[in-house]
């Protein structure tokens, strides 16, 4: 399977959308910018669903379904909102197709035009304000704490597979409160989520913080967020936690009655990861041999590889393997025994290693003699002959000690390409080269800007209980208070 | 919760409207024919997707994810699918909105027309066989078995509540076989799938069958349904699976090199149930008291509400309910004990009342030193006060009770409005009074459409192991092998 498979060091971009069409993710669809998420792709993020879903649940959250649809002039009345959205929208104009008379093709029909368009859904905090205005009279009926799993559109023109795709998939939690302080809890309780999810389910390490405003979403007081680091040296924001103040409270009228019986506005908070995780997840740990999956994501974490000569060897193997399959799901761990008989196990191997199958068996007839079986790793990429004895439990504890190894490697990988830096060439030398760098801003978005202009790389985040110091600048030399994480991104 | 309310004999389609608003499940959106789902009722359907969910996969079947949008194009490959389809579709004609110089407005930006319209999924049989096209190149690559839950769009004009909304969620398989044989065997598979799933967790008796040349779906060759009778004598279709024999194939083009290494086209099904079971399930079981939920389907299982003077008391009850509630916990079944002070106890029983909990305790102090504790079950309305000891294991077969009772009180009143008809006068009284009429047709198109048109009942389904029998039409006398059923439907 791994053949004409681009490495890493030569094209990351390459190797990464070959890696997700030659391992069964996504591949594009016929729609420009859209995808098709695979069965072997979305089993990974059913995983993430469920695993996110739980915590979600776990701290009181309820899901609810909200239209697709967002008609035109709710978008006018959140002015930043507006801005950030409007011009990447799917518009719907018409109802109706009908038969051309002249060609017989199937034509739009004009008589059929929307008095008001609808826009595809890019986010739907207008259309969730809009409800909420309904639902939300007394500090009795707060705080609404909402998510919901949902598609959105976002016209983008440059797309990648998972990373920046017309249509994806996401949840999008959207809470109501009665104080500021309430709201700002909750965005930062949602962050850690984020952040537990990405560290102990994904392996993958994240630095916790804020946006700048010129980075921050549309609409929003304060986002936060979580930066996690690729392979390659560039970040990516793997999810968002919005402080939207009482900003669509105001702009779609929502107030309720306080417990000292005056009117006031509700606040709000917003926050959603997508499948953006996906390429997230692809890119931290994947190597030259694919893709490689965390046990916790891993929809099959332990494949089973019979080496056989004919149907008797074969039925004496999986007397045995049957046995350990049913041992292993018993502990909750997902197996697949693999006893096709058109393909080879050599086809096999390749198959699991490029899929990204934590830990793969291997059992011959010679195996049965000897009471062992063969482990292969595939984060490690090595191999051990053991006792077929006890074997589960074996495997059991090396599926975490996976699941740890990827973190740590990912965690060290991180520690190595972070850098403190004092000088604009030095700046310019990491950020050319990749890596977080930890550097001085003077806080103005002018700055900002121009670092961009120069090295295309952007404020990825000013870290929560990020250590105060005095310095200068690294553009300007104009006075600066804490150092703030700079980044070429995705 | 109850005031307001109007009763099933009144005026029935007034009381659906306002169980669903009132029990919280669902509320019109800003959107015409677009509602919004809320926490309750999202609730009840995610316990619906988790149940067919692993019935889908204990049959084989994977998730994948397709996109929203569908090429214009693709819908005039297949001649009678876009009959059916193209004439209430979403159509997205633009891919940005601008800010209008002159009023300030945004509006649709002229310059940002798509060169072909994109049309909202109506449902996703032309994007997946024009990708199963790339998947699919010999007998190895089959069968196909794929499922995806989405949202859909049918620019329907007359709307309800979860049974005919614009946008809905369903579910929708479409899988890909090798034989004819092989894709009919699929076909009724998912319609048993479908059956057990609406008599088990729904509790609503289905019939099985076939659709008429008429009324079967755009582009299929044999559409199989499930048809339950709602409680006011009318029909409601739960779902379909249907057998598309090649059509899709050669529409999109989709050959596989077979066994004997020929080139053929590949068989096709596809299925689906939407939330229209929401309907069907609310509609099926309530009363003039609210909703009535099946306990396999009900958010909470029981509702435990504490009976108190004061803060003391209520610690007293809270200990003793905290070890009945871990113990109905670990029994798998969910409970809410609702310790509010906000509310009052009478108010509380008619909030789980409506809401449909099946199983509803009451405690107080009384209790605690007689040793009781008060149990109401939802569907009869019928109370009593039990010994607390063992009380766990009562509400457990208490719960599979109400769940049989359910379904067989059901079945009772199906059996009770089926109606075998011989003549036309005596087929006209039926119909109206509502119920599944069994009767002879002749076969034609044309006699049903004139019975549709005069009595608005339509053949509901030919059901499956239908027994043949020789007797002479209802409307026109001509020779009939086998009675179908009619009746009026939603």
């Amino acid at each position: 399977m791994a053949k004409n498979f681009s490495k890493r060091e030569d094209n990351y971009s390459q190797w990464y959308n070959e890696l997700v069409v030659k391992a069964d993710l996504a591949e594009n669809s016929a729609v420009r910018g859209c995808m098709v998420i695979k069965p072997y792709g979305y089993a990974i993020w059913e995983k993430m669903q469920a695993a996110l879903d739980k915590m979600f649940k776990d701290t009181g959250h309820q899901n609810a379904y909200f239209p697709l649809f967002i008609p035109k002039s709710f978008f006018n009345k959140e002015a930043d909102h507006v801005e950030g959205f409007a011009k990447e929208c799917a518009v719907v104009t018409h109802y109706r197709l009908k038969n051309d008379e002249e060609t017989g093709n199937i034509v739009v029909d004009d008589d059929a035009k929307l008095e008001e368009e609808l826009i595809i859904r890019p986010t739907s905090e207008t259309i969730i304000w809009d409800t909420y205005r309904k639902w939300i009279q007394s500090y009795r009926d707060l705080p609404i704490l909402v998510n919901q799993w949902a598609n959105v559109v976002r016209w983008e023109m440059r797309t990648r597979m998972f990373l920046r795709t017309a249509e994806f998939l996401w949840q999008e939690g959207h809470t109501a409160h009665e104080t500021k302080a309430e709201a700002v809890e909750e965005t930062k309780l949602i962050l850690d989520v984020y952040a537990k999810f990405a560290e102990e389910w994904m392996g993958v390490p994240v630095l916790k913080g804020l946006k700048t405003e010129s980075e921050k979403f549309a609409g929003a007081i304060d986002t936060y967020c979580i930066e996690a680091l690729m392979q390659d040296g560039k970040a990516l924001q793997a999810g968002t936690s919005h402080f939207l103040g009482q900003n669509f409270a105001k702009a779609f009228d929502v107030t309720f009655v306080s417990k000292e019986n005056k009117p006031e506005y509700v606040w709000a908070t917003s926050w959603g990861v997508s499948t953006r995780l996906m390429g997230a997840l692809i890119m931290a740990h994947s190597d030259d041999h694919g893709l490689v999956l965390p046990p916790k994501l891993a929809p099959i974490q332990v494949a089973i590889v019979p080496i056989f000569k004919n149907e008797e060897q074969l039925a004496a193997i999986s007397e045995k393997v049957n046995k350990i399959k049913a041992n292993l799901e018993a502990k909750g761990i997902s197996v697949k025994f693999d006893d096709r008989d058109t393909q080879k196990p050599g086809w096999k191997f390749s198959e699991y290693e490029f899929k990204g199958v934590p830990v793969r068996l291997a059992i011959g007839s010679r195996d049965l003699e000897n009471g062992t079986i063969e482990i292969a790793r595939r984060d490690t990429l090595t191999k051990e002959v053991v006792e077929m004895e006890g074997v589960e439990e074996k495997i059991e504890n090396l599926l975490e000690e996976i699941q740890e190894n990827l973190f740590t490697k990912a965690l060290d990988y991180r520690a190595e390409n972070t850098y403190s830096v004092d000088s604009w060439d030095e700046f310019k030398e990491k950020i050319k080269a990749g890596g977080f760098v930890m550097a001085h801003w003077d806080g103005t978005a002018e700055t900002e800007q121009k670092i961009k202009d120069l090295t295309k790389a952007t404020i990825r985040t000013i870290p929560l209980d990020n250590p105060q110091e005095e310095g200068k600048c690294v553009l300007t030399g104009n006075p600066s208070k804490e150092r703030v994480v700079f980044a070429k991104a995705y």
